[in-house]
């Protein structure tokens, strides 16, 4: 079969990918602007596509057996472009990685390390053991509210459970997780949650019913003292609301990982929304980077080549979106 | 009783203690230095203190049913100074605040949240999910060796184990936690651990047979990318091959939380060690903070009102290290 790695971010999982397939098979890595006219042939032909953009401007990839997404949000295929004899898949393995971002994050609002150490460099104890000027709080003594119990929402539930928090979420179907769990709430019920939580993470994907369901309603339901994170999608959360509360200290920080205008080339210099974000003190401000790590990319290549092995035995690919 | 809190760090203890009592008794707060005749009579007449250093060059508490440290560690306690019908007692309830702090100083070396912040702020994507620049290593993927599987080393072992990370441990008495700890180790073998882990954590008392237990032998026993991290007593580790080990880049980082030079006062600016080791890039320095936190305080404080309260109704207080 023919395999295109369509576009920068799928080229990322082509190294060694070879090694995965039962069989072999034409890799062909082409690039995202597909303006030369032998890529755009290459692109017809490509009986499996690796990518994450796809739309009626593009080449018509008529035989195309697997267009496969290298993550988990889908967002940007166009899916009824695909033909009906096209499988439609995407992967995960990055909740691991997300997670850990997420506990990174969090227990840094409790451990002040850098500060710590840019004083004690200069001689400063701040922070000593038995001094009042340093006591912190603690991570596990508080109660997190996770929005979306799928992949992500479930490994950042378990470590902030190890850590001894209060784990509330809410979800769509029902949540039967009762080691972890301490209170569930329907995905329509969320806004009750929210004033019981000190950290409320968001890892829905963008879909209908979630575009902009996190307003400035939302905004207002949480503690003066809470932690909001966008592990999710930008689009899930109002763009105007998350900057009034920031901009007004509705809440005490956000941590967004996901943003509202990307970059059209990795290097672009670019501001990820239209309103000034890095002119506030209370956000940390990150690239879309929670879930890209090594470990990540090793098991997308697996789920992808697994897929790709699949469809070459004429058998049903794993994690389907549409065909 | 007169209970006597001798001291800045004993007296950051005092407040609400009272309301932990089961009987009312007479706390007296003395200052460190106890050069007022007044609070040298005061710790005379003391029946319990809680202090962190006690000397044969100190007032002599003739009466004293209890000496409380109000920490785990009593290497400044003279216990042969302490009359035979004294019971000395440490306490503990530090180690969920340490497990926080080993954490957040692990994740920080996989998720750099500042340098991504600082970028993003700028219009610069690196680290963006896709692109080749910024792929993370994951913690999860690592192997962590803890020397010391005490109340410390327990509670980072089970924060590291749910992060997926592969456990070693060596401990004097044998270790019997296998849900958690993927191999042990005899302490005095403990230098047969050190090639086969990615992050080596002391949480080891000072002790005999502790003391420069970590040497220039064990540093070249460790790999170039291995992490050390110190939140036991610094005379655990040779302070003269700790340097040399990071100055020569012998291991890739050090977190270094318990040190070789104190100061005398909370606010006196005091390097840590006779070494530079402010000149290092390739270290975390904190002031001994790693277990201060207002859980520790109010775990410690309620450790201590009950054995005052069972020293008062004639019974055996707990933590007995000594009588």
């Amino acid at each position: 079969m023919k395999v295109v790695f369509h576009g920068a971010n799928a080229s990322t999982f082509y190294p060694g990918f070879a090694e995965l397939l039962d069989d072999q098979h034409d890799l062909i890595l082409l690039d995202d602007a597909l303006t030369d006219p032998a890529d755009q042939q290459a692109y017809e032909n490509a009986d499996v596509i690796i990518g994450i953009k796809f739309n009626g401007d593009m080449p018509k990839p008529a035989k195309l057996k697997l267009y496969q997404v290298p993550g988990a949000g889908y967002d940007g295929i166009a899916t009824a472009e695909l033909s009906e004899d096209t499988h439609l898949c995407n992967c995960f393995g990055h909740e691991i990685a997300i997670a850990e971002y997420a506990m990174a994050a969090l227990l840094s609002r409790h451990v002040p390390l850098a500060d710590a150490d840019q004083r004690l460099r200069k001689g400063d104890w701040k922070y000593w053991a038995g001094g009042p000027s340093g006591v912190r709080t603690e991570l596990g003594d508080t109660t997190i509210g996770i929005l979306g119990y799928g992949h992500i929402g479930k490994e950042i539930a378990r470590r902030a459970k190890g850590f001894g928090m209060t784990v509330h979420a809410a979800n769509r179907s029902e949540i039967n997780d009762p080691a972890v769990v301490d209170q569930c709430y329907a995905l329509r019920d969320f806004g009750k949650m929210l004033p019981h939580v000190d950290v409320v993470v968001n890892t829905l994907p963008l879909a209908t019913g979630t575009v902009g369901l996190i307003d400035a309603g939302a905004f207002a339901h949480m503690q003066a003292h809470a932690v909001f994170m966008n592990v999710g999608r930008g689009g899930v959360v109002d763009e105007d609301a998350l900057y009034t509360a920031l901009k007004n200290n509705q809440i005490a920080h956000a941590f967004i990982d996901t943003w509202y205008i990307y970059p059209n080339a990795p290097t672009a210099v670019t501001q990820p929304s239209k309103h000034p974000f890095s002119d506030l003190a209370n956000i940390t401000m990150t690239p879309h980077m929670s879930g890209w790590t090594h470990g990540t990319i090793e098991r997308r290549k697996k789920a992808m080549a697994n897929n790709i092995n699949l469809i070459a035995q004429g058998q049903v690919p794993i994690n389907l979106i549409a065909k």
